[in-house]
């Protein structure tokens, strides 16, 4: 079994030092829970209400060079856990709404944001690495950022490509028609991602209101049947989620009785998808 | 707007006359409450749990000419519907789990279904006309059946190629892991379907065991934006829903902010979907 810990926070918009050391508090508390992986919100280390590309500059940070990322490498190594969290990554002149995925050997990954959302399409290039799968000693990772997650071929092409586990760094907003009691249409999409490709997803949100612009929270981790095993979160409160997950089964229970197997039953020379 | 009905029915397997007569039945009560478009469960007219070619062979029939398909033309054109239903369509020496959908012109179209599930696979062929998008009065209509559903790719071809509605004729079958109270996988990825698309989706399941086999109801009509407009009906009784939707504003209202449409967003090219 691996043991998954998703950290639901409200980053202090601009303050990466508060909001840093506020990471590293939750991935303590993961880690004191027997967390192997601890899965934060997208843009943890800066807030997301960017609103100029001069501010997004002064925010962001090299990839592995910054304090944000330096400091998730250290607690990976000091704490023995896989850390996957959302920054903003500078590359030159290019900015990216990107994941980072910290591992103990002292490594890292990125995944940057593919499918841009709203006036980030100002600041932030396109993601240009694709989706990469990142091998760790618990089993194979994905990441996906927010608005990735409403285009299923992302998550198809993850699991197609071995994924185990999909991270998602998110900054859920509310969308307009859900009813009192009604599941939020991001736990509709999670829920379907999981169980369509018989994958586990581990989504954190962040909550709070940022400049007039409120999240949602209900940060969840969906088994690799789609049902929940944590969460939805509080819409409102912090919170840490730990669910012990099986990516050995996962992998394994892509069986669907004798004829069917989600992935292998696609068939690809039907879908006009260009 | 367009007035949408599906008809939840529990067909007697085999029994073809009692079956169309029921479909008859439920039709014409839909078109009393003014529906334009009337859809109905897959293999409505036969039942589901076919045990062996022969007995699939014997119920089966030529799209538009045995006592189902010709039935719903004849309805079709006196109750002035489009209908879209389930039946065992037999070309040839080959075998199809199909939706017929008749219009009141006297024309029709069929959709053969893509994904098999189980041992449909031993009398069925899969289908091997793509996934055709209907052009009729009301707006462009697609078909899906049952597990073609659990395939993102399918919605997401139809969608690209127009459709504003899909149509789904269905024998969904319960899924372990499911809580009291939880909604049914079935809704959670119908939901989904319709909000990452922007499209209606009419989903028409049966009820009732047969041979063993449990179905779960639970028949919806999604809105555009994902949010059920009527539905999930009862897991086991019979039921009419009907509602009404604009197609008109499906469309229009794709455009999500001054910056994104989630049919435009994809990016075929960082997708490895082979």
């Amino acid at each position: 079994m691996t043991t998954v810990a998703v950290g639901q926070l409200e980053p202090r918009f601009g303050d990466v030092v508060h909001n840093v050391e506020r990471t590293a508090d939750v991935i303590a508390r993961a880690a004191d829970r027997g967390a192997d992986i601890v899965v934060l919100p997208e843009l943890v280390s800066t807030g997301y209400m960017l609103q100029s590309r001069d501010e997004a500059f002064a925010l962001a940070e090299v990839a592995g060079h910054g304090p944000a990322t330096s400091r998730w490498l250290e607690l990976a190594r000091e704490l023995d856990v896989v850390i996957v969290a959302g920054f903003a990554e500078q590359d030159g002149a290019s900015l990216y709404n990107a994941a980072f995925l910290a591992q103990p050997d002292g490594t890292h990954a990125v995944y940057r944001k593919v499918h841009l959302w709203d006036e980030e399409a100002l600041y932030f290039e396109p993601g240009d690495l694709g989706f990469p799968v990142v091998h760790t000693r618990h089993g194979r990772i994905g990441m996906l950022i927010c608005y990735d997650g409403w285009f299923p071929e992302s998550y198809r092409t993850l699991a197609g490509k071995g994924a185990d586990l999909v991270c998602v760094p998110t900054n859920w907003v509310p969308i307009p028609g859900q009813r009192d009691g009604e599941a939020a249409m991001a736990t509709v999409l999670t829920m379907a991602a999981a169980h369509t490709n018989g994958i586990v997803v581990a989504a954190a949100d962040r909550v709070g209101t940022e400049r007039g612009q409120e999240f949602i929270g209900q940060s969840l981790i969906a088994s690799h049947t789609g049902w929940p095993v944590a969460g939805p979160a509080d819409a409102a409160a912090e919170a840490l989620l730990v669910a012990d997950v099986d990516l050995a089964e996962a992998r394994r229970s892509r069986a669907w009785g004798k004829f069917n197997n989600p992935l292998r039953d696609r068939r690809p020379s039907a879908y006009e998808l260009t």
